[in-house]
Parts: structure tokens; C-alpha cells; sequence
């Protein structure tokens, strides 16, 4: 299969957004990866978009078809991948892979989600279909709760504390203050995560990821199709793709304190790219709860089981720090919207390695992963780009 | 890229099931296509699901997590496709597309919806949602009042008659009879059509495609990797495959008595076979409305613009007939769980290449085609199947 590289990426501001529709953020965001990867529109042979749950929360299926009229690319094939937050990570290797195999030389990847506009109950249960419907969301078992469950197992096996899990969020909104698409730009300190709103015990308000509307978009074009590749810095090329998968909910798991479907798609991801752990510079690491990223970035081999909170403490994460983990302020302060995340991350990825991420720049950063989770972990899409030297 | 062939078949019957949950419905049609593959389960590398609009109808997104973990698949890459009414030939594209580039040896593919525990307005609104929410649904403008202006611009344009438009359902329901999967199986006449409960004008209820609950999956794999594959009638090779797009509303259109997405699609899929229309023996057309019928099979090439409906009177589309269409009774009669249809479609056209299809067989037929649409048209996928000799 050929490689494939990110040349054009574009997002929104992530926040509340009554005033925009889904269309006008495809619009914003689309267009602007397209304007950024510098191509004629006609080059651009499909569309492939990430959406979660517009068909609930706004009475609108076929996103692939809206995306592709909105911005001007009527007739091209267009699909809408569904895997709870990881749908638009699966946009993305859907698209890659159509450029590896050779259908398509270049395709725009992008995915989108409008929630602040619905109660939070109708946020709540629109979610909770990511879960199991029959065996947990049906019966009450929301996120929070589901990751809660999870957070006290992890705080029980490995004797890490409170303290310790709410060093997570701390680091997010430091990082986010540095990111003007960010959501929330608010300091906010261990003491006062613990004190937050509490949601499910041990988490708060504050160990939980935002509800987002926002948009982010990537251009993807055969490496081999592009003159000076090699020297164009705009250029990140994909080194590797994993897409892991593991049951829908958690009662048929062994352990809920690690999560298979992020070690499956890391070993696909890692293995493709030739690389482990200790190669990648910078990652965004999917953080819906504080205590996900945590087990996360254990499960990717970046830090040992049940030493993930102690990491950011010690400030390996930080953007100065060994391996900087979420530096756009990750779907705590970045924002969520669910079916964008996935190329959100990506867009943040890029940004680094193209040493245009500005304030929050991680210095010579060449290997980047991203790291999207759908559910309770029951799919995971990790993806990882190269800076061309 | 490689040569896929279809090695297994498995559906539901379809209907009003009230008792049955996707669930169950996932793994009965899914263990039969596995059945009927004569294979083991662990040679199966990814989980590919089509499903509508089971987020609002159900509670329940993240289908391709639910499919793989109740067809003990869990663990393997899984994914949901939704393209409206084409989710399901868009799920099946994707696996092929996987196969043929090398990423898995075997896949399944499967579509599902669950459609008829709830209200009348309920699936409306989730089915207008395929449609333009800002400027067609949102307004009151669902799908049959928006197939009903087709037809009568259709009728103005090609001088049709009622009556002719009427003969397409009387068709699907004949053919429905010999179908034990069907869901309708009551003959209709003309006359009756004409005097059904009025939806929407020229439409009555008899034009309108069934609300139902079903599920039908299929079992991919390299044809490079089967033994004897030259000589196993189960093994159905896929030698074409075509994916166009429209824009989302039809007031963009140019025209709306001719289907650009269809054209689109089979111009690849035809391009791809290395076939024109005139070739295909057998071919299951989408026939959301009787007029949709009537349209896709003038865009395919099967007849002249302004003679689907004089081709069916004649009874060219007949099982006996010159291009038999719908012999499974057609999303009208054998009915049509939306997310689930497209492989629906492909399972007759495997039952019928592989001279499995009982009553309803059609003598002779080696090439078949399965035409699957998306909202109104905003999606086409097409797959063009081959009895090997």
C-alpha cells in the first residue's frame, strides 16, 4: 500500500455555539483544510466523515452528504463513519486506506458534532448509546458512572489516590490557556478539582471531558503524488495506522483497568510505523475522563501500569516534559465535540510537528501519535504521523 | 487490488418483530452467513456494519462494537457505516475495499434495523432525517411528499400514467409470494394500488416502501485465498463496485427525474466489470417508492428515460423476463429495514447466483447487480456480483 500524508488541515474553535449549525462548521472548518493543503477542490476524490449522534441531537443523518454539498464537492462519494468518539479517528484511516490502496490520490477526512444546543439530559442519553443500551445505558449506567466504577478499581489495584488522578485535568487547562481554539481558558488546581461538582465519586465535574460543537478537517494525499514532499514541512506523512476493538460493555471484560482495544490498535499502529513506545515525541491521548487518559497512556507503553498519574505529576506530560501528552488541552479543555475529537487530535499533531502550534510548541517533536477512543474503550483508533525531514 | 468474492449468506426474515433486539437480530443473520461460509470464526479480520438510525429508534449507537462482541468477534476491528437507506452497500464496499487492498484475508459485512416498537411519527422524523434537515425535513418535508414531486414532475415530463407507476408494486408483491423471507406476502392489483390510503400525490400506501425490522450479513474474502474457488457455485465473485453522490436536498438539482448518484455509481462499477447494462442478467433495484424504481432502472441503462414503468407492464422485469428486477419482492414487498437493506439486496442476488432461490429462481442468471440509494438519492452504491463457471 502507498504512503499517505496529511497536507491540509482545518478546525473550528471548539466551545458553545448556539448560533452555528452543523453545516456552517463543516463549512468553516472544510474549508479551511482545503485553503491550508493549497489544492484545487476538483482533486478531491471523496469525502469521509466522523459523526457520533446528529441523527439525535439534531434530526440529521447522512452527514457524509451534507458535508460533501456544503462544501462544494457534490457527486464526489461521501460516508459518514459512526464508532461512538472515535468516529472520526475511523474517518480518518477509512480515508488513508482509500489513498493506500490506491482508489483515490487525495480525500478530505472530517468530522463534526453540535451538542450544547440540547438539554443535558438529551446530551446524557444521546451519549449513553455509545455504552451498552440493553446491559448498561438502559438501565442507568451513564459514562461517568461506567468510568467511576473504573477510577475506584484503578485507585483499589494500584493504590494511586485522589490527589494524584486530579493532577490530570490541572495539566489540560494549563495547556489549554495556551490554545486559542480551546474551549475553556481557566486555571484550575487540585484542590479545586476535588471540590468540583461531583458526578460520580471519585469524579467531578472537573475530571470530565466538555460538551462541545466544533469541527476539524484533514486533507490526505498520496506521499508519492507530491512534488518536493520531501522538503515541503506541511507535509506530515501517516507512518501508522491501528484500529483495535474490544466489547461493547464492560461486564465481559477480565480487567477493566487496562483497556485491549488501545494495546490492539497501538501494536498494529506501532508495528506499521516500525516504532515503539519510547519513539513518540508528542501525543494527544484520549481523555474523556481523567482517569482514561491515565490507563491510556499505561496501555500505549508510555509509562508502566498504575505509575500513568504519577507521570503527569512528575511532568513527563507537560509540554516541556519527556513525552507531552494532550498539549492542545485534550477533550478536558480543548473540548469534545464527539465526532470531530478523533481529527481534532490530529489537527493538534500536525500542528506540532509543522512547529506551528505557536505558545504551546513542544521543541523538536518528529513522531506524533494520536490516540481516539470510542465507549467504554470498546474501539480504539491510534494513528501515527512523521515529520519529513 | 485483489479479486473478493461473497462466501457466505445469512438473514433474518423480515418483518414486525417486537420481541426481537438488534441484538439477536445481529446474531442470527450474522451466525448463518458464518454458517453458510463453512468457516472458523478466528479467520474473520474485521467487523463491518451498516445500521441507520438505531441511535434514535434505539437508544443504541456504536453497532459495529454490538455486532462484534454478539458474534464473539470481539476484539477484531469493527466499524459502522451509515449512508441512509445505503448504509448497509456502503458497509459492504468498505469490506470489500479491505479485502481487495490486502488488510484482511476475510471479513463480514452486515447491515440491521430495528424499526416497527415504535411510533409512526417516530420513524418518520428518524427517516426524514436522510433527507435535508435545515431545508427539507425540518419544514415538513418527509420523504414521501418529497418522492411524490419527483413522481409528478416525472409524470409531466414523460407523459407516465398512474396506472403505468401502479404496476411496479403489483410486481414486487407477486414476486414476494415465492420470497419465505418477505414480509408482505399478499397479491395487489393495479386498481388496488390506486385506491390504497393516499400519502402523499400520486402515492398511496401502496407505493411506499414497508416500515420493518430485519437484518442480513454476508462473508467476504480474497478469491485467492479459497480453495477450489474455480469450482465452488457458493463462491460469488464481486467483479464491480460504484459509489456516487448528489447533493443532500433536491432543490440544488438540475434535474430530479434522473438520479445523478445512480449514474455515478454505475458508470464505476460497469467501468470496473468491464460490462454495460446489457450484460446483467438479474438486478435488485432500490424501490423506496415505486417511482424510485421506475427512475434507477432508466439511470442503470436497463431501459430508455421514460420507459421503467411501460418495461415492467411488459413484463421485461418479470422473474421470466428479459431483466428480471426485485425478484425478492424489493424493499415494497420483501421490505426494507433500512440500515440492513443493501446487503438484503446482495443476498438475493447470491441466493439467485447460486440457483438457491427456490420458487423465484431465474433461469440462467450469472451476472447480477445490487443498486442501493441513499435519502433521495444523495448516495448510490452499486456492486456488480458473478456466478463463477
Amino acid at each position: 500500500m502507498r504512503s499517505v500524508s496529511v497536507i491540509g488541515i482545518g478546525e473550528t474553535k471548539m466551545g458553545s455555539f448556539p448560533e452555528k449549525s452543523i453545516r456552517s462548521m463543516i463549512r468553516e472548518a472544510g474549508s479551511k483544510a482545503i485553503e491550508d493543503a493549497g489544492i484545487d477542490k476538483s482533486q478531491i476524490g471523496a469525502v469521509y466523515m466522523g459523526n457520533f449522534n446528529s441523527s439525535y441531537w439534531c434530526g440529521q443523518s447522512h452527514i457524509g452528504a451534507l458535508a460533501a454539498e456544503e462544501l462544494e464537492l457534490t457527486g464526489k462519494p461521501h460516508q459518514r463513519a459512526e464508532a461512538a468518539c472515535a468516529s472520526a479517528g475511523l474517518a480518518f484511516r477509512q480515508g488513508m486506506l482509500a489513498v493506500a490502496c490506491g482508489l483515490y490520490d487525495v480525500v478530505i477526512v472530517g468530522g463534526v458534532e453540535k451538542m450544547t444546543h440540547v438539554s443535558t439530559e438529551a446530551v446524557t442519553y444521546g451519549l449513553a448509546g455509545a455504552a451498552d443500551y440493553e446491559y448498561e445505558a438502559g438501565i442507568g449506567a451513564t459514562f461517568p458512572s461506567i468510568f467511576a466504577m473504573i477510577a475506584n478499581r484503578y485507585m483499589y489495584e494500584y493504590g494511586t489516590t485522589r490527589d494524584q488522578i486530579a493532577a490530570v485535568p490541572v495539566q489540560s487547562h494549563e495547556n489549554a490557556l495556551l490554545n486559542p481554539d480551546a474551549q475553556m481558558h481557566k486555571s484550575i488546581t487540585i484542590e479545586k478539582v476535588k471540590a468540583g461538582f461531583p458526578v460520580a465519586y471519585p469524579l467531578t465535574v472537573y475530571d470530565c471531558s466538555l460538551i462541545s460543537d466544533g469541527s476539524a478537517f484533514a486533507v490526505l494525499a498520496a506521499t508519492e503524488t507530491l512534488k518536493d514532499a520531501g522538503k515541503n514541512k506541511k507535509v506530515i506523512e501517516i507512518i501508522g495506522s491501528g484500529h483495535g476493538g474490544d466489547s461493547l460493555g464492560i461486564a465481559k471484560r477480565e480487567n477493566i483497568t487496562s483497556f485491549a482495544a488501545t494495546k490492539l490498535a497501538a501494536n498494529e499502529a506501532y508495528k506499521m510505523a516500525g516504532l515503539t513506545a519510547s519513539d513518540v515525541d508528542i501525543a494527544e491521548v484520549h481523555d474523556c475522563f481523567s482517569i482514561t487518559q491515565i490507563i491510556n497512556t499505561e496501555d500505549l507503553g508510555f509509562f508502566k501500569k498504575g505509575k500513568g498519574s504519577q507521570a503527569v505529576i512528575e511532568g513527563q506530560t507537560a509540554i516541556a516534559g519527556k513525552i507531552p501528552v494532550n498539549t492542545s488541552g485534550g477533550l478536558k479543555a480543548k473540548g469534545h465535540p464527539v465526532g470531530a475529537t478523533g481529527i481534532s487530535q490530529i489537527f493538534e499533531i500536525v500542528m506540532q510537528l509543522r512547529e506551528e502550534a505557536g505558545e504551546r510548541q513542544v521543541k523538536n517533536a518528529e513522531i506524533g501519535l494520536a490516540h481516539n477512543l470510542g465507549g467504554t474503550a470498546a474501539t480504539c483508533l491510534i494513528h501515527i504521523l512523521k515529520r519529513r525531514q
